[in-house]
């Protein structure tokens, strides 16, 4: 038996951009600082985010290579491959193959319709050929389907997968596969959960931290969330939880009227940044539609209620 | 009122590859001559049938190079620019926009939620950008949503697309769109249907053309579908549709205990080309799994009652 | 091979209702003259568009013995037994037996997830314990699931099934199965499309007839459009489509910020009949959202258009 | 503030059928016995666990009407109400009038396409013509809708809904529910989780209640865990929610190939309850595939590994 590879507080970081939608360097090493100096225990760029299916490769490579070299190894970085075939991903893996990345992130293939036996080979064919730990992403989603406990327990003992990042929100079915890992004693593969409201049970079932979007915003919030639950203090992790669950409600600040919930996700969590005075400009890439000023209140009060601010 | 900038028959191109994968060009082009011989009135290469969601940005300019030269200006090239979000199609374009294409085209963003007002901005940022006439490729199996014809009818009238190539399968609101277009005169807005088992009914209710991914095994039999319906010969059109219907039958060649309906449809076309003598190898793109030598025995059967072996 | 049982307009009766809810057989009875006199050529009540799903069992068998009645023989009624499961089909089946129905409607089952062997066994069990010809209603929308070919010809093979309505929109799964019930020689296996705004299409590739919910609204165009294409001429019957098309329009009338499509287009082809005279009251059942004077003024917009008015 | 009308382990109980597929009442009044024995704090009858869908009225009256007696005032009784509208459901609930349950329970309306407006207008007519305690099912795999909290919170403030019943599966949007009751001091508003893997996790959250298909099998285990959740001993509340998972994967006893999941899960239960001698035969409604002797034998090994034979 071996140990996770991953564990604790790993938030997915958003990829701060400039008015004209480029990569924001200064804003981006100030959020990773911010972030460390909270104490998260690892880093996971390019996920869903961190807006990677909006950003262009080279956005993409310029920020893998600004968190890799500023993060100095303090903790790992993990940066996702997100894209919709084997051969697809197997470039971005390739474009970030000398950054000494701890880990890479795969969702199953998009776009067209999968079979189990498809996702199987895909991830054996990305862990094959990058010979990096690959940990699987499961997003139903944004990816239509949803990864199955025996492939993932199968693809674990095979050595394929060093482990995943189950943001389905299916608590249910993220305990029956803990237990199983258990049973089957493959307790090196790392269980992530990214279900932010929900991360004391998730510790409580036995995963092994968490990788919450909402990270970027009260990095200090998880932390503290996660040590409770290390310390045993159920009550106190719970109470910080409930904190968060209510921090949680500026991701409604857009108007569905105007946009999707991913641009008001994603728009209040960089707003929120930037009220705290961590990044320069709160813009996200298109087809995300920004805030406006009201919009921006609503995450303000969101942050004052929360004592953020 | 303008002229609809295509019309007919416009093939979306399949991709030969060699057993690893790589870009077959001397297929490629024997693949297009096959098509261009046959009478075809235009190419899409890039679509889903050319497997573009599986291939790499290199394989993708490859494509189109080999395409665009080899056509030397016979019929209008058209190249599929897909992706997930605005700036990584605007890259796509990018690297395509020398080749002199006569025309791009682009689902809505995917993998993200995606909300109208997003998908009209999409539309408009990548129209703006490129300078291109831009066909709004409406596929909600992939994508998964569906292009709304008060949508698409604005975006006709702004001049923002150029045409439509209705992959949805939905042929009621395929005619609603139709009429509108005529009771606003929009009439140079292309209506191409991917519909490939009702073209004698979409050119009966006034599309423009077809997109049939079957066109790679059998152009004749959608060339010939096409100049019947022109010349109001409706009756051998229907013959015609129907023997390809029947024809079609092929893409279940596959298992469905072995591979999803991407892999056997794909597989199925690319086994026919190759029986037929077009390509020298019928390999698909991972994670698509190949057919084996009896699924392969069924494409055969399909070809000989169709008449084409 | 036989003759189809049931061919031409047959359209899904609606289901007048008092201000409180009741059927109001004298408007239910007016509406049968109004339908009967304008040439159709059989009746189905209890469908979605009669409201099956919304009135309790004993307005169910008002409304299917009201219709007989009136009838009297003139054309061939149909019934809807529209339930969850095999029992609960099979009750509204003996609500209904002593009515001399000329066969009854039966959907897949439904809130309980279906496998299609269950789907199977359903239909074998309700023909084999009613007696009664059993048309198969594919309706996804609804059911949340597709009716397959293979098992659609199956059970007409084996005497199961008398036809098919097929509400799936999906007109090129409509043709495989014309096709491949010509190869099979199954010609009494009456297949009917209840796709409204495709008609001409519908029985140009094969199609016994049409269930047209629009046809309470206006039966005469149906019929002409079923005579038309009867005899030959097509573009006569595609010019009464197109005006069927259009004035399908009305579904529309109802807010989406107030009610579902469903309310807005029951509501509205209520709001039709009795702007036209032919019931009392334009009342839907509960969950159902009313029509305001603003909505209903569209739809007599549309009318006046359409020539109805 | 008041205190919820329902806490505890409230089984969905399970219809025991005899081999034609009558209510087994004999049957039915061990299984209660068997339950209230065990120490439940109610018992929910004509849920889906209980083949609510499959069964017809009759059987369901006499269900009700069979418990509520056996029972005798031991613990609250109450009774799903299921069906696809307004008027339908309002006649199952004057079918069950006389017998003096503790609440009815709803879902949102189903087949039809339903809009939020409609759904609050479904509830307040229920409450309104019923004048007994109306509990909403959340159900989103059976109803393909679900209730969104602000709806539910509107309804609880206006005294139209006494609880819910969250069987959505998804414990974050049950978390916020839960803190948005707190906030608005709505304490006499039940809410009880159906999610029977995560008990543990919806009590900490502050849920009251479960309502555990599971808990037919071993009763004891859900009042064992309620009862440490209530003494604040989380550690053994978990280790016996940990033995039910492992029990629980009896649900997937039932081949695929041959069956839904639905036939499985109730087929496993009903197998599980006969092997343990509460009831007299496993059968289950038509169109629920029974299984087979290998398929029990997984049962009884899932039985005999959880201590229960």
């Amino acid at each position: 038996m071996s140990i996770p590879s991953l564990t604790g507080v790993v938030p997915p970081v958003c990829t701060p951009l400039t008015p004209e939608h480029e990569v924001d360097v200064a804003s981006l090493e100030r959020l990773v600082d911010h972030l460390v100096e909270a104490g998260v225990d690892g880093l996971f760029v390019l996920g869903s985010t961190g807006e990677v299916a909006l950003l262009p490769d080279a956005h993409r490579r310029r920020v893998a290579e600004t968190v890799v070299k500023h993060v100095a190894g303090q903790v790992p970085v993990l940066a996702g491959v997100i894209d919709t075939s084997t051969l697809r991903v197997l470039r971005h893996a390739e474009q970030l193959a000398d950054l000494g990345l701890s880990g890479l992130v795969v969702t199953a293939p998009f776009y067209t319709r999968t079979h189990p036996a498809e996702i199987a080979a895909h991830f054996r064919a990305i862990a094959a050929r990058t010979g990096r730990p690959v940990f699987a992403y499961d997003l139903p989603v944004s990816v239509h389907t949803k990864l199955d406990r025996e492939l993932l327990l199968e693809l674990a003992e095979d050595g394929v997968l060093a482990g995943l990042k189950d943001s389905s929100g299916d608590d249910g079915a993220l305990r029956g596969l803990l237990l199983a890992r258990r049973a089957a004693g493959l307790d090196g593969f790392s269980v992530l959960t990214g279900a932010e409201l929900t991360v004391d049970n998730a510790l409580w079932m036995g995963a092994d931290g968490v990788v919450p979007g909402l990270g970027n915003v009260d990095p200090h919030g998880y932390t503290r969330l996660y040590r409770h639950a290390r310390e045993g203090d159920w009550t106190a992790a719970r109470a910080e939880q409930e904190r968060l669950v209510r921090l949680f409600s500026l991701v409604g600040a857009g108007s569905t009227e105007r946009m999707g919930r991913g641009s008001s996700a994603l728009g209040a969590f960089k707003a929120a940044l930037h009220l705290r005075g961590v990044i320069d400009c709160a813009a996200t890439a298109p087809p995300y539609v920004p805030l406006d000023d009201d919009e921006i209140g609503v995450v303000r009060e969101r942050l004052v209620e929360a004592g953020l601010m």
